[in-house]
């Protein structure tokens, strides 16, 4: 496999390098023409070196949605002209417990993430979505149904399958009485999964002006978590909670929803929660996990599912000229529910 | 059924209302002529209302092990003479489906506490085991094998029951690699169990100085949470936690230890912990739960383990007279592992 080199941003053209194809196509490799890339908040956070560790330039994106341009010799799931998508990761060991177990977004010696990852490939960095191409090894490149409005997919790969895989791991029902805390990116996706399988949902939020949205999405139930009689009336009475909330947050009262040995799973806020009252816990035996994206396996039977489900995201597009206002408005949640880049504005560009 | 009146202390002998036969035995009830009353943590909490809510005259104990000196006419599981333990209840609803699957600590109408409880036959609070005799409904009356060292029985019925259930709920089998944090009167007797069942036991703790009682306890392992090169070695690493300090504590640590989909059970810490952090849980899946006591039918599961494997706890026998000391001396973590107050004291004195 040969590579080509990295090449440093030119000054007359600030876009002009991330529309290299960055490598050869491999053996196992596939060539996709990005069609929409999602906005996430990660996205944000590295642009912006919110976390450390960021390294310049970045490419973010890890909702990529395109058509494939070529493959490796030894590919055979996937044909030219065939829609797939990439999301957070595009490579992991393989070889620990977690990647045997089809779990590779837990792999024991660390995936791969899409952009700001270790490239094991060509050295430096990886560089995700916000660009004309990318080539990925097979095995994290999703089959996306022709069927499904394309550009209103690229969010599954982040936000669907972060909140579908929980719904799933914790084994949700019909009649499943499920609450999902947040109504944003995240949430606007656990709320749709939830109400597929069949489960009555709660949509549990501080602000009261989300009702008619909330509803709109299938929820059966809102809840307002500032209203402090309305939630002690629902104590106990959660099969499952789906914690979307993006930030620090005290966990209390929605522990408080949960019955008996019920779980709530943190897939948003990455960061120290204050007080977690054991007493809480204790009384009740409930638990409060953490869940993070999903495996290649299950994102695939995400997509599958929305295929079988029509399920799709609630979408706002940008051209790529856009993204610096795009990133303000989401830092106010002033979008409903996720911004996606029309990619022809990039190749326009440039 | 008939009832006698609550007599207020006497002023010349305060100890003489707490011989009194509390209530006639009614026809589902067990009168226990106490032998043995183990001393928890919770009898100096609520001796000295240290949570609020104790209501005096408080009589402490609920680590009970005596001889059945009466029964009922309808009881037909005790007999005159027989060996019995109380643990932590003396009643519950028995219609809500906490009580219907056999988890009366859960019970959603609340359980009633052994001692403090609001007691429903005579009105007031309920008396604990600091006493020569109790009245307990047949339900809540466990069997005690006569095999054990009957001195060395009472903490079973708390300290036993306590890290017995979560060890059976989160199914500890052969060969899993087990944590338990903090080496006091649950911590000792949550290495017992777990040895007993065949897991790989650590023991984790602050104090480097009980290294010899761990692996005397069946121990393989010891791991001194202040050494962070250590507990950095031994990261995402176990199958399960049990997690026994009893006060308010940074958990992080010991997330850090648990592998991808593992759980730490909180049993000690009933008060609110510092900083959970969410990336901790996310990253590995990982889980952090509660659990209080264990059923009636769970607790006679494991009596009878304890006599099949010849579990008792450690304990330092002392006088009725000496309780005062004891809780002193307990606050500063200088038992080992469990006081017992021998009841003969109490009847001598009276």
């Amino acid at each position: 496999m040969t590579t080509k080199a990295y090449a440093a941003p030119s000054a007359t053209d600030p876009l002009a390098p991330f529309s290299l194809t960055r490598r050869d196509v491999g053996p196992h490799d596939v060539l996709i023409d990005i069609e929409y890339c999602g906005v996430c908040h990660t996205d944000i956070h590295i642009a912006r070196n919110d976390w450390g560790g960021s390294i310049y330039p970045v490419v973010p994106g890890h909702e990529i949605i395109g058509r494939v341009v070529a493959v490796g010799d030894h590919v055979t799931n996937f044909n030219t002209g065939q829609l797939v998508g990439v999301g957070c990761m595009v490579d992991s060991c393989q070889e620990c417990s977690s990647c045997d177990d089809d779990l590779e977004q837990y792999c024991e010696n660390g995936f791969t993430a899409t952009y700001n990852g270790q490239d094991k490939t060509l050295g430096g960095q990886t560089f995700g979505g916000y660009s004309e191409h990318i080539v990925v090894h097979e095995k994290f490149v999703l089959n996306v149904s022709e069927k499904l409005d394309v550009t209103a997919v690229a969010p599954l790969l982040c936000a669907g399958i972060t909140t579908y895989s929980p719904l799933r791991h914790w084994d949700i029902q019909k009649g499943d009485k499920v609450g999902v805390v947040g109504l944003g990116g995240l949430g606007h996706m656990g709320v749709k999964f939830a109400v597929a399988m069949g489960a009555e949902v709660t949509v549990i939020t501080t602000s009261p002006n989300k009702e008619d949205d909330a509803k709109r999405l299938g929820a059966q139930h809102f809840l307002v978590s500032k209203d402090e009689a309305a939630m002690a009336e629902q104590a106990n009475s959660f099969d499952f909670i789906l914690n979307t909330i993006p930030v620090a947050h005290n966990v209390n009262p929605y522990i408080a929803l949960l019955k008996r040995d019920a779980t709530m799973v943190i897939v948003g806020a990455i960061s120290p929660l204050p007080e977690v009252h054991g007493g809480g816990l204790v009384r009740g035996r409930k638990n409060v996990a953490g869940s993070l994206i999903g495996g290649i396996k299950e994102t695939q039977e995400m997509l599958d599912f929305c295929a079988e489900h029509n399920i799709v995201c609630d979408v706002e597009m940008i051209d790529m000229q856009n993204i610096n206002e795009a990133y303000e408005r989401m830092i106010k949640s002033d979008v409903k529910y996720r911004f996606v880049i029309d990619m022809k504005s990039l190749k326009t560009a440039a």
